[in-house]
């Protein structure tokens, strides 16, 4: 299987998170992405090669001119405003407040594009965000030319939580959707997404909601407990042309594989029915039963397990994989939970 | 004029604000309502006396009862849950998640209640967020019974940006809007509020915006550039049976006397043919010229001169004015500036 990746991830090196009314070092840091390269080099996956530059033009296909404008210039904005730490928002525009107008002061636009406070805009984030959107489509790229049946973006930042104009949870651009949204404009009229991180992957479903040509399907905590709180219900089915094209499978506290694994299935059932030209996997390994920020059961064997699931359903129907980087925050075995997920596929 | 206060403001004394990214002590400290307090005696103002409770239900008058319970439990549930710092938001209900659902944990409970990050709720703060109501309902009462032509509620917290469900910018009850619902519950059929605090008061305004008995008007640094950035716009009028009842005044960076002055006296023109049977002022003297985090240029003169056209207003009409403390973070001059208004409204 090959893999993409770049070094600009580096530059995503935030010093703050907002964590329990203090201030941690980011669970979401560099040595993760190294960790899985190490291991996926160990594994002997393939070959890893570097991404290509894509430019905007994919970016904006997804995201809004506006929302990609501000996170350019965001930490410039910032340090001119005098903001002392990295950049955080103070004020949201939510129930109470109409939010129609997008503030002129940074502090306001920090709200209005924010979903999420815990992720500090740092210097070089955009950079970093950039350089994984090229990693995923870079991979895309390499599937859609027909070269294997799998691929592995090994992006970061994260991009799952990411909206067409909001980012939060470690997230800024949404690189499954735009890897899928990629994938659509270049002809594959019916793309699948599996969202088998820990966090229900909101923005991505909010991205496709009134979609019918992208099917999402996502297992998560239940948002009554887990981050992010407000999106990842059953009964968030897809609206107008979308309805039907969305399936959310909320977990509680404690989930161990045989639960997840019967969710897996299901959603893999559901997937097959709707006969997709490839399928993205936003691949997040924070499941991990030592995961320090989720709740779930999952040990590094059932990563494995689980690779072979979804790679015995996809292969039975020829459906390519491409499997896009996402959160795991363990970080000494996300090299073995992730790389599992990949072999178990790869052997399948 | 009668003074309230309530020594139990001293229960809110949260350590951390979040500021420009990093972690300040709050501007909102108790010190601010005792400086207050020592020029209301300096000054021999009249008398000061302690509020008496009256209980939760008009508190309930205005405010959600799950806002409540939650204002009520979030410390106890945030300890519970293993908070290492005091308890602060980190994902909202955003244009990106419908938020429809109330999380069951305190993280995302938290989100779902907070308009503002700055906040963090504490230990005692609802302690004295119940008893800044109780000082607001006593010198409402007060003045219903006839006794004299003002009252000053020295309440703390601050309370215009509490909406009916949702906290922040230093505020958790609505205090100006307790007290107007409670006048109107009296008996009072048409109020008035004037807010004169520098930033916008969201809370009073969402609170009030679709009713005709309760008129309010706001002179307050432009939401495009100031604190809190999603309301406080010219073009908010009203709604429905509130059409034609609210008036914002959203004024540039810079701002001095002579034109915040001129809006004062437009806002009194409308507030006099509106014809209300009490006015409430949202009294926030963070218009000054010193104020750390706003960007007015009032000197500590002018808050005598436009208390005197506050009372030159609402004595030619005989209407009581209650005047209720909101914000003002040049701590030092936060009694001159304060008594300097009450002053300058009794000598009219
Ligand atoms: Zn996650
Ligand atoms: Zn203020």
């Amino acid at each position: 299987m090959l893999t993409v990746y770049s070094e600009k991830h580096r530059l995503r090196d935030a010093k703050t998170e907002l964590h329990g009314g203090t201030f941690v070092r980011p669970f979401e840091c560099p040595e993760r992405a190294e960790i899985v390269l190490a291991r996926v080099r160990q594994e002997g996956l393939g070959e890893v090669i570097a991404p290509r530059d894509f430019g905007l033009a994919p970016v904006l296909k997804v995201h809004d001119p506006d929302f990609v404008r501000f996170l350019e210039n965001c930490w410039e904005d910032w340090v001119a405003a005098g903001g002392e730490g990295e950049a955080l928002p103070n004020v949201w525009p939510t129930r109470a407040m109409n939010g129609k107008r997008i503030p002129r002061s940074i502090d306001g636009k920090l709200g209005y594009y924010a979903l999420a406070g815990e992720t500090s805009i740092s210097d070089g984030t955009w950079e970093a965000a950039r350089a994984g959107a090229d990693v995923v489509l870079t991979a895309a790229e390499h599937l859609l030319s027909g070269q294997g049946q799998s691929a592995f973006a090994l992006s970061r930042p994260p991009g799952h939580h990411a909206a067409a104009d909001q980012y939060g949870g470690y997230c800024f651009l949404n690189n499954a959707a735009i890897a899928a949204q990629f994938a659509r404009d270049k002809g594959v009229e019916r793309l699948a997404v599996l969202d088998v991180d820990f966090h229900h992957g909101n923005g991505t479903q909010n991205i496709f909601y009134r979609r019918d040509d992208v099917f999402f399907a996502s297992l998560h905590g239940d948002p009554m407990d887990a981050f992010p709180h407000f999106l990842g219900h059953a009964d968030e089915l897809g609206e107008d042309a979308g309805e039907g094209f969305n399936l959310n499978f909320p977990l509680p506290p404690g989930t161990d594989y045989s639960r997840w694994r019967d969710a897996l299935d299901e959603a893999l059932a559901r997937i097959v029915a709707f006969k997709p030209g490839l399928l993205v996997v936003s691949l997040g390994v924070d499941t991990f039963e030592q995961d320090p920020i989720s709740f779930f059961k999952l040990k590094s064997d059932d990563f494995a397990d689980y690779g072979a699931r979804i790679g015995t359903a996809m292969k039975a129907v020829s459906v390519p994989a491409l499997f896009v980087m996402e959160g795991g925050y363990a970080v000494s075995e996300i090299g073995i939970n992730t790389v599992n997920v990949l072999i178990g596929f790869e052997g399948a």
